[in-house]
């Protein structure tokens, strides 16, 4: 079967982005854009995270004043300060999801939550207000139980079948799985309950991250069985299943830098080199014509936003192998340099419905 | 029951430890005795690795003459130069083992072995001269059969059950076991199969070495339960199951520090604090009764090298919680910092039986 040497995608849309605060942010927002994507689905972990309907509105205008031109989607950060009526305050206000960090088990979730139950009240103002729960699937590791990075994500999802089983109708999206065991979970779940895949998790696993910080992020990269998994969900062109790169920005001492007392940041950032790198990656294992549905429909299809019909295309064509610059972006403190620095890339993007928008 | 204040061990021996070459070797040949260590057993993966009688003859010499206090059992690279009659010769000259490194799966293993059939002749030459086969029990990687760095050690244990079988009085050492398989698996062998184990196994487990680069090292610590083998096969007492420290010292620069194109080195380095962090771990867990077995005794019985009458004795007392100094040894490409930088040990060495040798 003879491969296409351009594709287009409609409006991609990156379910799952990190786009920090500050002058962090003035450097990794527009990558958005360079990376393909119209509509970025943004987390709420900054210091202090944001927990309340004025913080998301304030932080969603300071994305807007960096590049307008980027549909900012914004979530809450689940924690007790987040009461039924801040839920329908939210939801009035345009704000679209809370996401749930178990405490402790990633990039600043010193405030993460220990149980479900004592949010119900919330989860049932979320289910009425048509909100989406966002969950970081790992539950915090613990000796006694044999629980570590590797288990953590099998280990959460008899909590997402809970929840499902308790709030049917609440729309929950589990978050950049990484196991067989979460792909098979949320495809045996219902209508409601999705499911975010990173790129770097269909490029990695163990031993790509074991000795490499650049390749550390939580969750990890498993097996490559998990890998095969993640692989086989979308050629199969699982609806349910779609991009949210979880692209991290972290400044680079504190990537390639570990100290014997001190690890180095958890997090991959691909924003820059997003929807070239995710074509590249479906091509290698035969889901290149699954890109549009895994980039852009499918999550627009779960989350109510559906490609309008003078959305923008991005065009990609076939690249000339050269390798994505490791020298990265910013200086000091905002010095970020993207995951696949140092590899080529077999696609590029060439052409937007409007060109002059992009950096 | 209380726990005594001082104790006391019988010439210690550490069965599995890398002393490198060259300047690197003056700063790291020293920190045996300075942990406690009569008795090293060196590996043989220098750059070109020691294939031959009289490599490892000019080596042991090398090693002897930076401290002559030291007993340092030598051994062999298995390799194809490596023959029956080598084999003769350097077990009349009193080399002790063959260490045999799959390829590519650690530190300067580029040449180690794809299969063991060719060799079944120098194991039989072995078998003879009462040479001991010490193996580096883990698989190359491979994503067509889920192998990785997680599962490479329980992939290796069919092979070590093949070559027990096919070689039944030859004495096999796996060494620097991470899984509870492979602690059943040497456990369900014959008396002529132990395994060494390692202190930073007996400390860390895969939450630890994830984005931790000074906690990186082939193999990886791997699940708690597999940690928690270790230590119950330690309380245990099992005279099978010894010290091998794997003591693998790396220029600071390279443990610190990954670029995105190139991962950090591969290796824990517990030489200079190996006596009072063994006395202390085994504390950890209950097993400080264990402690004269595990780090003298049972390897020196299994290797033919009981402690004499006049061998000198080290004394443990417990120590101040004086933090292991994060400053380390040497300067340059031979800076190197110990495991547990920055962290208390519960013991420290007071007395040997001739103290004026310590440095």
């Amino acid at each position: 079967m003879s491969q296409p040497d351009t594709i287009s995608v409609a409006s991609p849309a990156d379910f799952h982005v990190h786009l920090r605060q500050g002058p962090l942010a003035e450097v990794v927002t527009k990558h958005v854009r360079q990376g393909g994507f119209s509509l970025a689905y943004v987390m709420p972990n900054l210091k202090p995270p944001i927990t309340n309907t004025e913080q998301a509105l304030l932080y969603r205008a300071q994305l807007q004043a960096i590049d307008p031109a980027v549909e900012y989607l914004m979530t809450l950060y689940l924690s007790p300060e987040l009461t039924p009526a801040e839920i329908r305050r939210a939801a009035r206000a345009g704000i679209v999801g809370v996401k749930s960090y178990p405490r402790g088990v990633t990039t600043n979730s010193e405030g993460g939550i220990e149980s479900y139950e004592a949010y119900y009240p919330v989860f049932a103002a979320m289910e009425e207000e048509g909100m989406v729960l966002n969950l970081h699937g790992e539950v915090p590791s613990s000796a006694e139980t044999n629980t570590c990075v590797l288990n953590a994500e099998p280990a959460f999802l008899p909590h997402l079948r809970k929840l499902h089983a308790q709030f049917p109708r609440l729309r929950i999206v589990l978050e950049h799985a990484t196991t067989r065991a979460a792909v098979e979970c949320v495809k045996s779940l219902g209508d409601t309950v999705a499911c975010t895949i990173t790129a770097h998790h269909l490029a990695l696993t163990v031993d790509d991250w074991a000795g490499q910080s650049w390749h550390f992020c939580k969750p990890v990269a498993k097996y490559p069985d998990d890998r095969a998994a993640l692989w086989e969900v979308v050629k199969e062109g699982h609806p349910r299943f779609f991009l949210g790169s979880d692209s991290a920005p972290h400044p680079a001492e504190t990537k390639a830098t570990a100290s014997p007392t001190q690890p180095c940041a958890a997090g991959v950032y691909t924003s820059p080199i997003l929807l070239p790198l995710v074509a590249h990656l479906l091509e290698s294992f035969g889901a290149l014509d699954k890109l549009e549905g895994f980039v852009s429909t499918h999550g627009r299809a779960f989350y109510g936003r559906p490609v309008a019909e003078n959305d923008r295309r991005v065009v990609l064509k076939r690249a000339s192998g050269k390798a994505v610059g490791i020298e990265g972006y910013g200086s000091g403190p905002t010095h970020v340099v993207p995951f696949w620095a140092g590899k080529a890339i077999g696609w590029e993007i060439v052409e937007e419905s409007s060109r002059e928008e992009i950096s």
